[in-house]
Formats: structure tokens, sequence, C-alpha cells
């Protein structure tokens, strides 16, 4: 199995689930780790782990996303991979939802994004080589009712990640999107015991990531969906 | 050709091109049409033409779209159709982007469309009908290099398109999405003397748009698209 | 509204149903129609009703679609408007099925269609006018299992929809490809009482397809979707 | 990296390009690996260097499918892994092409999946575990013009990985369709020299086919797209 052609990592949205198990693949693999989330106390025990910084970061505010990579530069150097995970769900009739809500879920959802593909490229376009990992859900493609607000950030998340690939693949850059189809089991959320392998093991959806960095760039994904063999869809 | 079942219309983003085709097509069928727009005073010949009112209306922000309908209702009642058509391009390099500039996208293609469904759904519900027509784009379902703020806001847009089709479709609301492949023309943007009917005519798709409100609603469309007869897609 | 710009349409893989009613809604607005079955003896009522002749077709072959368009040719002229509604169904298991039943469903349900493109597209091209208009299902956008020959054939469809559109509409013949996402009501399967509209009306599809001829080139329809407003999907 | 949980494959329309590549990754991730293809002859070499035996077979007869998962047993054992590659095009106009060209692209390019899947899930369902891997191309989403019959075949064929996932899914078959989207180099068909990676390595392709066999059944993907860096889409 070909080696990752990369050497450092930058998560944002690090704290349980996917994002932790994709740092520990990563860290795994060779790769330096940076973590990032809103309340970087809880990165901590992460942080330790994977021999990793941890950061603080409000992904949907401009200057703090600059903040984060600039500060990530100085600890490991300019990320050769970034993965966003964050998203935030409001749910409920759009007759009651509040519109406050509605903001907020684009904003953490896909306008962060935004901001981490921005800084992102400008680090890996100079340098013609870099990745970008966006964690989709089946939202990303389906607009199911009385979730409208999480169908409208991973909607625009999924447009993004079109439009920057077509944009920046060419300039070397991997934009890769995840559809996660399916619950994540975690300790607080384990699967029932008589269906095995029901629920998504973040251990195996941080092994997609991985393969996705190793792809060479003649053979590049840019949408790949994930979901347990018995999931419904 | 069935008469169209609904009195009365609200068109949000009205002026020029499609909107005001969507005003005189509806005025024509009939239905007692009211326009708003962020400056009303484009709107007045409009509004002498279609013998409708015409209010002011920030799209983006819930409070201005809460009092529009207010307005609304006071003047020609509770719509039983809006028509959502404002949108936000800010085109450019992910690099170079300013991300106020992909934030107001998000929020004048998309956000604002959250509002007005709210509010429209509000009055509609109690009814058990009404419909509610976006215009999306091409953008709506393939994200375009050197163009992510329109893809995100036109993706968002159409992930609430499908979250509101399947909470209100079965309170008898139709939401219906409407795809425009290719460019207007207008007088100002009018199409080669040798390619005819090679740009959208705006009555043309103001057409499609009628044909939907008389859908019964045992067949209903969600998605349609319209592209000229040459356009490459 | 405009009037239909055709003036002759075949209908084949009439019968009952979707094709029934848009043999009568196109002959109440104006068009000389002409119907096409595999037993065209169950086609002499309807043929009465709409005042058109009756033909018989194995849609699958090569030589018998040539030849009912020839016949076509001296009875009412080269139509205008194709609709091609047959389709074979075989369930079962991927374990189960009979390998010729599934080269049946998809001779049926696409190669069917292929042949009645070519021989439409041979009149209509000369002429610079037309419209073929394919009744697809759900099953053109989502395999559905335990349905794998519909899924294969209604998929077949699709795809020569698309590729038909792109060759043929700039030589001015509209394809249409409708997404049929519901069961359709009959005499012999009646909706429930108390689910009022829940199954697809015939003649509520059949006015979504004399909406598409209606439509100018220069704002033309591939692909729309109908369902009952109560439908999940 | 996780080891390939499977002993033994066939690849079916085995011969150059991604089928070969495919063949050599598989046998050095320690699989035992069958070949067939219509012409064995053409095997001879592949089927030295990856220590397999190579079989002939018709992939669009239904006995000669039977027959040929029949002999592999009797070689290899039933198959844990099945790769399906053959697709036959048919480039033209809709007026011009032939109606039997069209037959025979469908009946290679998906009815013979129809044929490899069925005698696959026999062997893999009572086992609880296997995989099959269609090969599909950008014609599988998109029908291109003046190719309508290969249009036909990958949408019918990526209708059937869909039906077959949701079927087999739960049974403990992972079925997976990858949308090879570019041209794959070879020996007879180089890449330009001053266009490094930018068309489809097959080796490339052939890593993720490998990726895909490792995926744990909490998560699998059932669609993978590979385009090179620079393609346009």
């Amino acid at each position: 199995m070909a080696d990752v052609p990369y050497a450092s990592a930058l998560v944002i949205g690090a704290g349980g689930g996917i994002s932790a198990s994709v740092a520990r693949a990563f860290a795994g693999a060779g790769l330096a780790v940076a973590l990032a989330a809103r309340d970087p106390g809880k990165l901590a025990a992460l942080a330790g782990e994977v021999g990793g910084a941890a950061f603080a970061v409000d992904a949907a505010d401009p200057a703090g996303m600059e903040r984060l990579f600039a500060e990530v530069d100085g600890a490991i150097g300019a990320p050769d991979v970034v993965v966003y995970n964050p998203s935030l769900r409001a749910r409920g009739s759009i007759l009651d939802l509040d519109p406050e809500d509605v903001r907020s879920a684009i904003a953490v959802s896909a306008f962060g994004e935004f901001l981490a593909v921005q800084q992102a490229a400008r680090r890996m376009v100079p340098k013609g080589r870099g990745a970008v990992l966006f964690t989709g859900a089946s939202a990303s493609v389906k607009g199911y009712p009385l979730s409208a607000p999480f169908a409208m950030g991973k909607f625009a998340l999924r447009g993004l990640a079109q439009s920057a690939a077509r944009e920046l693949g060419p300039k070397g850059i991997h934009v890769a999107h995840v559809v996660i189809d399916g619950a994540v089991r975690s300790a607080s959320r384990p699967e029932p015991a008589d269906r095995p392998d029901s629920m998504l093991d973040p251990d195996a959806v941080a092994q997609t990531y991985l393969s996705l960095l190793r792809q060479p760039r003649s053979a590049w994904s840019l949408e790949v969906e994930l979901r347990p063999w018995v999931e419904s869809f």
C-alpha cells in the first residue's frame, strides 16, 4: 500500500467521532496533526494521543479562521491536508424554526468550510499540492423534512466542494466530499447488540479518508459515500 | 386549459427579467399580484402594468420579511402563491473572494428564501393550500469554478426546496424549484440575431411557472429544468 | 394559454392509464392522434373516442417499429409528436430472476424507445421541429431492490433521453423525460377514499405532457417529475 | 493498512487497461485470481503474471456466464470478489445507428453484468459475504450526444448497481460502482508529455478497487468516481 504523500494535517471540528478517528489514522500514517475546535479544552486528550497541538477556533468567523491557520503555520507549518467536520443542525418545522438558528446552521456547516478552503488554498496553490476533505452527510444530497437548516448547510457544502474541485483540482489540490450516510457509533451512542456493524464505525470512516489521501492525482475521487451494509437508502 | 386555482401572488425580487414576466403572466391569468424588491422605486412601472402594489424588502432580513408579508396581507390578503427570485453572485477565485461577499450571496440566494417560505407556510398551512416557487439555476445542481458563492447559495436553495416539499407537500402546499439553465434575454442583453431563441425568453419561462400553478395536487412537479434548445449542458 | 404548435401525435404503448389520458388530452387540443399497442384490439374504444387510428406494434422489434411509422405516415402523416410509454417489469430477487425476463424488460422499456426515437428523428430532423416524450418512473433515478430489471430499463431510458436531448435539441426536437413517481389510479386500482389525490390522476399527468408541448424552444424542459402531494420520496 | 478480507477474485472482461491492473493489484494483495474474456488467448501473458487461470466467456450469454462460474468454482473455488469490466460502445447519430449495435451495447455493458451478479450472488449469499465491483463511466451519470448506446448501457449498469446494493448489501455483499471519468492511458494511447497525469493511470484506478475491498461493512461505498486532476467535468 502506497505511503501517504503528505506530511501534515489540520483537522477542524475535532472532538469525538469521525474527526478523532481521522486524527488518529493520520497520525498513525505518519502525519503531523493539528486539531482545532470551538472548545480546545475538549481536545486535550486527543492531542496528547496523536502528539498534536490543539487550537481554538470559531469556524464561522473569518478572522478566527485566518488566525487559526497562522497559528498552525507556526506550530507544524502550513498543513498539506485540511479536514473540515463542523456542522450544526437545527431540527423543526419550517413553521417554527428560529431564523437565527438557520443562519447559524449554514454558517457553521458551509460558510466555515469556505473560510477553511480559502486559507488552505492560499497555502497549497503555490506548492501545487494538498488535499481538502469535506465531511458531508446524506443531507448533502437529499433534503429531509423537518431538517431544512441542515439540508441548506450540507447542500451548500456540496456545491462548494464541486466548485472548489473544478477550480483547485487543476492546481494540484485534491478536494473530496465524503457523504456520511448513517449514524456514527460512539461510547454514548452504541449500536444495538443484535445489529452488528449497523452504525458507522468512525475508524472505518477514517480508513476511507486515508485512502483518499493515497490516491494518485491521475485518479482522484471528488465524492465518496459511506454507509453501513444494512442501512436503508 | 384549467384555470389557475389561486387568487393572489407575491413576487419577491421583482424587477426585470423572469420576475416581471411572471408577474405579468400571473396578472394575465387573473391573480392579484403584489411585488417586492429592495428598491421598490424600480417596480413602479411594472406595478402599474399588472395593477399591483409594490413593497420594499431586504429579503435576507428576518424582520423585514415578516413586515413584508404583513403589508401584503393588508393589501391583497395572504398570498396564495409566493415566488422567490433574488440571488446574488460573487464571482472570483477562492483565493481572492471576500468572505463577506460569500456570506451575502448565501443570505440573499437561500436564507431569504427560508424566510419567505416560513412566512408563506404560516399563512398557507392553516388553509391547506398554496404554492411556493423557487427560481433556481444550473448552479443549483452543478458547482461551477470561480463561482463558489453562487453555487453555495443555489445548492442551499435546492436543499431547502426538497426539505420544504417533503414537509409542506402533505399539508397541501406545492413547493417547486425551477432550474434556469441558460442566460435570460432582455433589452440590455439581447440574443445574437443569428441564433434565434438561444437565450431564455422570460415570458416563456413564466409560462412554465403558470403551468406549475395549474397542476392538480395528484401530480405535482418539485423540480423542473428550463433551457434553450441550443444550450450546451 | 398558447395553442399547441403541433398537428399530429403518435402514442405508443397506448391502452389505459397515462397513455389513454395523453391521447385524449392531445385530441382535445386539436392534434390528430394515432395509437399503437401490442394488441390493437384493446385500443378500439379509445381510438373511437379520440377519432384516431390504431396500429399493432411489437415495440422492441426494429422492423415492427419501422413498419408502424410507415403506417402512421400513411394515415395521419409523419407525426409531429411521439410519446413512448411501454415498460415491462420483472420483479424478484437477483438470485431468482430469469435472465430472459431481464432481457425483455430492458428491450421493452428502453430499446423500443430507441427504435421510436430513431424513426421519429428521421422524420423530424428534416423539418427542424417535433417532440418526443418519454414516460419514465421513479425507477429512472433510483434503483429499487427486488426490481433490477425495471431499474435497468428505466435508467437506460433516462440515459437515452439525455443523449437524445443533447443531439436532437439543437436540431429543433424537444426531448423530454417525465419521471412518474407514484401509483396511477384507475378503475381497477382506485385510490383509498380517505386519501384523496394520493394516487396520480392520469388526466393530471396528461396535462403536464400537454404543457411540455406548449413550451417555446427558448425554454424547454428535459426532465420533469410528477408525484402526488402526499407521496413519500 | 488492513489486509484484504477476501481470498479469491474473478475479473471478467480482462485484457489490458483497468482490468489487467486490477488483476495485478489483487494478486499482489494475496488473492487467487481468475480471468475471463471473450478471447482467452489474449489473457495468457496476464494469467502467467498473476498466477491465475484464464477462461473464455461471452459475457452476454446466460449459459456462458453460468458455465464460467462453474469452471472458476473448479479452479479456485467460488470467487469472493467479482469484477465486471466489459462494455461496448457504438457511436453515431441516432439517425444512423444500427439498432443491432444498440442491442449489443446494452447486452455487453449491462445485461452481462446482471448475469455476473446473479451467479456471484448465488455463491456469496449463502456465505454472507463477498464483493461485486462494477466498472462504470462518466456515461453512467451523463448521457452524451452521439453516444446513445453507451449511455443506455452504462445508465442501466448504474441502475443495476443500486438495485443490487439495496438487495444484497444487507446480505453481506458489497456492491460498488466505480465511475471512470476520463481516458485511461496505455502503451497504445499514451498521455501527452506536457500534461502529466492527465489520463487515468490504470494502476491508480486499481488502487481504489483494492481500497473498496478493504472497507469494513460498517462503512461501505456504493459509488466512487475517479478522474484525473486536470479533467474537465
